[in-house]
C-alpha cells in the first residue's frame, strides 16, 4: 500500500493515523469491553466478569501482525481476538462476546471507526470551505471572465467563483456531518435475533451504542443502505474537492495565471516551473472515491450474511475515506494560501471584452456566504 | 437503447414513459415558456408577449429527431429550440429565453424529467416496501433457519427477513424522496451571474422556480454536489432492491425451495422449471446504476460551465433513472404474489436444529414495522 | 433513453443503428435459422424442415415491442421468439431451436451485434487515427509548447502531439480488431453439455459458428472473461479517445487558442463564442464507458447460467459500445477538420522560452507514423 | 491500509510484499541507477561517474518515510530522491537523472513493480487453474446437476464445471502474461521529446530498457492505453477468480454440501458452522478490481504530462494488483485442497431426474483441458 511514501502527498497521512490496523484494534477491543459491560448492566454476565474484562483489555497488548495470520482461519480478526481477550480474562473470559457474532463486532468497530477519521475529514472540509470563503470574501468584487466550455464568455467575479467552491464544500461537509452523527450499533447475534441475549437482547444493544456514543439500530446485517449512503456521501464529498481543486490547476496554468499555490512545486528538470501540487494531488486522491463508493453502495448482502459483500466493505471503505480526507485536505492546503492576481484577471477579460459588468455577482456572491452553515 | 425489447423485461417500461425524447421536449419547451412568464411577472418582458410565447408553444410542433439532428451544431438541443420558438412566436420571439444560458434550460429540464421519473420510482419502491411489510406481517412468527456466509446459522423468522427488505426499501425511498422534494431551479445566465436580467435576477429565478415547482437556488452550474447527491440516493435505492431480490433468488432455489414468485417463468429448453424472473430481472436493473452514479459524482466540473462532464450527465441521470426505476417496479413484482413455503422452512432448518427459538425476532420484526415512514 | 434526441448529439447514431431493437431481432433470427440449418448439416433435422424454418424466418415480422412485451414472462425474447418462429414454420417447426437454450441464442445473437456495431466503432477510430495521422504529419516541425501539469515546460512539437494521440487510438483500435475477430458462437444446450445434440453436439456448433462467421468456442455460458476482455478492450478505445478530446478542448481555449474546430459551436447567449463541440461531446460520450465496462468485467456469473449478471450484459454491452463509437466518431469529426495554428503556438512560447529546440521530437513523429498498423 | 490486519485475510500478503514502500524505492533507484549507466554507454555521462553513482546508490539508506515528506513539495518522490542520490554521488551527482523528468523514472519503476508482482499474480493464478484442472481431471465423469438461474435443470459433470473455471483462469492468465511480457520503460525528458539527450535520446532509451528487461516505447507520458490495457486484463483476471470462488460458496451451502474447502473456518458463535473463508474472501478481494480498472482506464491525459490523472494512478495500480493477486491466491488455496462430494451430487440430482445423461460433457472437458496454455 506505500502509505509512508504516498500517504502524505496525497493528503491521506493525518486521516490514515485513525485507520491504521492500530486503530482497528483499539475499535474491536473498545467494542468487546463495552459489549461486555452493556451486558453486565442488564446482568447478562456479572459486574466483577466485566470489570475484570476491562482490566484484562487494558493491558492487553495485541500485534495486528499476529492477529491477521490468525484471522485467516475463521475469516475476520474477531474470532482471534475473542481468544486472546478470553485467555487473558482468565475465568472471566466467560463474560467475552456475549450474545455477539463477529458481525456485530466488525461492524460496529467499522462504525467506530469512520466516526473517529470522519472527523478528519469534517475538520478538513471545513478548513477548506473557510479557505474558500476568505477568498471570496475577499474577492467579492474582483471581475474576472467567465469560461464556459473552454471559452471566455461574459465577466463574473472571483468571489463568486470562490463562493461556489464554498457552497459545495459545504454542502457536501453538511451530508457528511448527518452521516457522522447518526452511525449506527450493530448487535444482532448470530441470526440477527439477538436469540443469545434474550431477554436482555434490544436493552444491551440500547446500552452498548449508549456506551459507544452510536446510534440505536435493530440489527442491519445485510440491510446496507446505511453503508451505501455514507458511501455516497463521501464521494460526493471528495467530488466537491475536485472541482475546486481542478480550477486552481487550470487557473495557474501559464497563460491565464490568474491564482497561483503559496507553495508551488519545482520540477526535477524544469526549474522555471511552478506546479500546483497541493490541487493537483486533492484531484488525484479524489479520483478514486466514486468507483470505491461503487463497490460498497452495490453489494449484494445475501440471506442474514453476505459471503464476500461484507467482507470487501473493510477495504473499500477505508480507503474511501482516505481519498475523501486526503482530497479535502490537500485542497484547504491548496486553497489556504492560494493567491490571486486581480491584474492578471483584467487582462485576461481584456481579450474578450471591456464590459465590467458583473451582473448579481456580488449579491449572489454575499448570498451564498450568508447561507453557510 | 432497444426500449421496446428490452425495457417491459426490466422494469422501465413505465419510468421510461417520463425520460423519453417526447419528455424532454415537453420539459424544455415548458421552461422556456416558464421562463418568459417570469421574467414577465417581473417587468423584464411585456405580458402581452409572454402570452404570445406561451401560445406559440403550446402549439409548437417538434420533432424530437430533428431537434435532434440540429443540437450538433451548437452542442445541446436548447439552441434550436429557441430559434424554433422564436420563429414561431413572431414578434414576441424577443421575449423567448430573457437573460438564460443554454445550461440554465438543461439543467431545470433535467429536474423536472427527475421529478417526474422519481415519481414513478418513489412508487415502486413503496409498492416493493409494502409487499414486504405484508409478508413480514404474515410471517411474523414463521420459522426459518438464518443462513451466514452461505452456511445454515442458527433459527430466525421469515418476518424478520422480510422485515429488513423493508427497511432498506424504506429508508432508500425517504433518502430518495427527500431529494425529490428539493429539486433546484437553474438560472444564472451565460456566466451564472444573472446580469442580463439585472436587476431582477433573483426575483426571476425565484418566479421560475415557484412556476416549476422546484426550489430556488443559487446558481450551480458547476456546483454539481445536488447531481451527486442525487445520484448516490438513486443508486442506494437499486442497491436496496437487489438485496431482497438476491434473497429471493437464493431462497427459490430447488434445494431451498422456501419461497416462490407467483408467475415464475419458464424455460426454453426446460419446461419443468420455474425461474424467479421477476427478481432476477430486479438484480440485473440494479447491477448498473453504482457505477452509473460514479460517472455523475465524479465529474469535475472546471471552470463556469463544464466541457464534457456537463453533458454526460444527461443520458448518465437517465439511465440510473431506468435502472433504479426498473429494479423497483421489478422488485415489486416478485414481492407481490411471493408465495412462502412454511413447510419447507421447518424441513430445511431440521437439517440444522431442531431449536426453534427464534429469540426477539418477532419483537424486532414489530419494531422494524411500526418504524415505517 | 432519447435516443432521437441525444444520440447525434453524442455521435451514437451511426452505431446505434447496428444496436437497435430491429437489429436484435434480426440476430436473434438469424441464429435460430443458422442453427437449424447447421443441425440439417448434421442430420439433426432434416434439410426440408430446415429450408422450411428458413423460409418461415425470412417472412417472418416480429415487432419489438410485442416480443418485449412477450419476453417479460421467461426472462429474455428468445422463448417467443421461438414460439413464433414455431408457429411460422408449421410442422417444420419441430427443428426449430434445435438442442439450444435460450442463452446460446442470446449470446450468440449479442456476438452478432458486437461485430456489426463494432465495424462502425473501428471505421471511426481509424477514421479519427488517420486524421491525427494527418496532423501529424502536417505539424511534424511546427514547434509548440508542451505542458506539464497545466504549466509550460519546454518546447515540442505539434506533430508529436497528434502522433501520440494517433498512437493511442491505434493501439486501441488493434486490440478491439483482435476481440472481434474472434468472436465466439454459443452452443451448449440447458446445461452446456450438448447433450440434446448428441453425438453430434460439436459438430453442430462447429457448422453453427462457420455460418456465422464467428469463432469455435466451448460452452462459456458461465465463463466470461472474454466479455470482459471485450468490455475493457472498448473501454480504452473510448479513453484513447477522451485524451486527445481533451487536448482539442483545453488547445482551443481562448487564451491559448492554438486549435480549433472547423465547425465551432455557437452560444444560446454569446454569439462571440466558438465552442469545440465535437470534442466535448466526444468526452462526454467516453465519460460513461468504464464504468460500464467494470460493470461487464465485474460479474459473478454463478453455476450453469447467472441470475442477474448475465442479464445485465445486454443492455451494459450496447451502452457501452454506444459510448465507444460516439466518442470515436465525435473525436473523428473534431480532428478531420481540425484548425491549427502555429503562430499561436509560437507566440504561446514564447511567454515562457525563446529557445525552440525540439530535440527527438521530428523522429519521433516520424517512429510513430512508421509504426501505424 | 491496515496490511498487517488484512492482507493474510484476503490473500495480498505475498503480493504486496512487491509492492510496498520498500519496493517502490527499490525500483526507483534501480531506474536512475540503470539510466546513468545507459546514459553512459552513450557517452552522455562518463563512464566513471556511473560506477559512482551506481556505488553510492547501493549503499544509499532511503527512508520511505522521510522521503514521502519530502514528495509533497514537488508532488512526487523523484524529485527528493534525485537530491539525495546527488549528495550521496558527490561530483559525480552530475551525472544522476541525465534527460529525464520525474514522469519518467516514475512510470518505469510501475513497470517493474508491476512486473515483480505481476509474477506472483501470475504464479497464484496458475496454481488456482491447476488446481481447477486437477478437479476437472478427477471428476471428468461425476454426474451433477447444473443450476441455471438458481434451479436445478439437467445433468452435467463437475469434471466439466472445472474445466470451465479452469479455462476462464488459464485465459485471464494469458493475457495478463502477454501484458506483462511487454511492460514499457518511459524516457522521454521534460516534454516528451528527449531533447537533453539529444541525439543519443532514442537510443538511451533502448539502453535503458534492455538494462530494465523492459520493452522499449516511444515515451507515453499521456498516451496512456497501455496502462488502460493492463489494468482492464487485471480486473478480467480477478474476475475469473470470482466466479469459482462464487461457485465453490453456493455448492458449500448447507443445502447443497456438493463441495467444501480443506479448511473450513469456524465462527465465534457457531461451532457447528463450517464457513468457505477461501472463497469468500477471494470473492471479497475480487470485488474492488473492476472499479480501480475504471479509475485507471478512464483517465484524460491532458497536455503532455495530466495534473492528476497520472499521480491517481500509482496507488490505483497498487491496490488492483493487490485484488487480483489477493483474488488469485485466495481462490488457489480453496481449489487446492476442495474435497468433493460426489454421494452428494447425485443426491441432490436426484431431487430433479433421475436421467444422468451428461451428453458431451465428458468430452468438452477433455477438450477444455487439452487446450490448456
Amino acid at each position: 500500500m506505500s502509505n509512508s511514501l504516498f500517504d502524505p502527498l496525497f493528503g491521506a497521512d493525518r486521516v490514515a493515523e485513525r485507520l491504521d490496523d492500530a486503530s482497528w484494534v483499539a475499535a474491536l477491543v473498545a467494542v468487546e469491553v463495552a459489549l461486555t459491560a452493556a451486558a453486565a448492566e442488564h446482568g447478562v454476565v456479572s459486574d466483577a466478569d466485566a470489570e475484570a474484562v476491562a482490566a484484562a483489555a487494558s493491558s492487553l497488548r495485541v500485534d495486528p501482525a499476529e492477529l491477521g495470520r490468525a484471522a485467516v482461519e475463521g475469516g475476520n480478526p474477531v474470532i482471534p481476538l475473542v481468544r486472546m481477550l478470553r485467555a487473558a480474562a482468565g475465568a472471566a473470559g466467560r463474560a467475552v462476546h456475549p450474545g455477539a457474532t463477529s458481525q456485530d463486532i466488525m461492524d460496529t468497530a467499522a462504525m467506530l471507526l469512520v466516526g473517529w477519521a470522519g472527523e478528519i475529514v469534517l475538520d478538513d472540509l471545513r478548513g477548506a470551505a473557510d479557505a474558500a470563503a476568505r477568498l471570496a470574501a475577499a474577492h467579492r468584487d474582483t471581475p474576472m471572465i467567465a469560461r464556459t466550455l473552454g471559452q471566455q464568455a461574459v465577466p463574473t467575479t472571483f468571489g463568486l467563483v470562490a463562493a461556489g467552491w464554498c457552497a459545495g464544500l459545504d454542502r457536501a461537509r453538511t451530508a457528511l456531518a448527518v452521516e457522522l452523527a447518526h452511525l449506527p450499533v450493530q448487535l444482532g447475534g448470530a441470526a440477527g435475533t439477538l436469540a443469545a441475549l434474550h431477554p436482555h437482547g434490544p436493552a444491551v444493544a440500547g446500552a452498548l451504542a449508549a456506551r459507544l456514543g452510536l446510534a440505536e439500530a435493530a440489527p442491519w446485517h445485510t440491510e446496507r443502505s446505511r453503508i451505501g449512503a455514507l458511501a455516497g456521501t463521501l464521494a460526493v464529498a471528495a467530488a466537491a474537492c475536485a472541482t475546486p481543486a481542478t480550477d486552481v490547476v487550470l487557473l495557474s496554468g501559464t497563460e491565464l495565471g490568474e491564482v497561483r499555490e503559496a507553495a508551488p512545486g519545482d520540477s526535477s528538470s524544469m526549474p522555471h516551473k511552478r506546479n500546483p501540487i497541493a490541487a493537483i494531488t486533492a484531484r488525484a486522491a479524489a479520483r478514486r472515491a466514486p468507483a470505491l463508493a461503487a463497490v460498497l453502495i452495490g453489494g449484494e448482502h445475501e440471506h442474514q450474511r453476505a459471503a464476500g459483500a461484507w467482507h470487501a466493505e473493510w477495504q473499500a471503505l477505508i480507503d474511501l475515506l482516505r481519498a475523501a480526507g486526503g482530497a479535502a485536505a490537500r485542497l484547504r492546503t491548496s486553497l489556504d494560501g492560494l493567491v490571486v492576481d486581480p491584474e492578471r484577471m483584467a487582462a485576461n477579460m481584456a481579450l474578450t471584452t471591456d464590459d465590467v459588468t458583473t451582473g448579481h455577482a456580488g449579491e449572489l456572491c454575499d448570498r451564498l456566504l450568508a447561507a453557510r452553515p
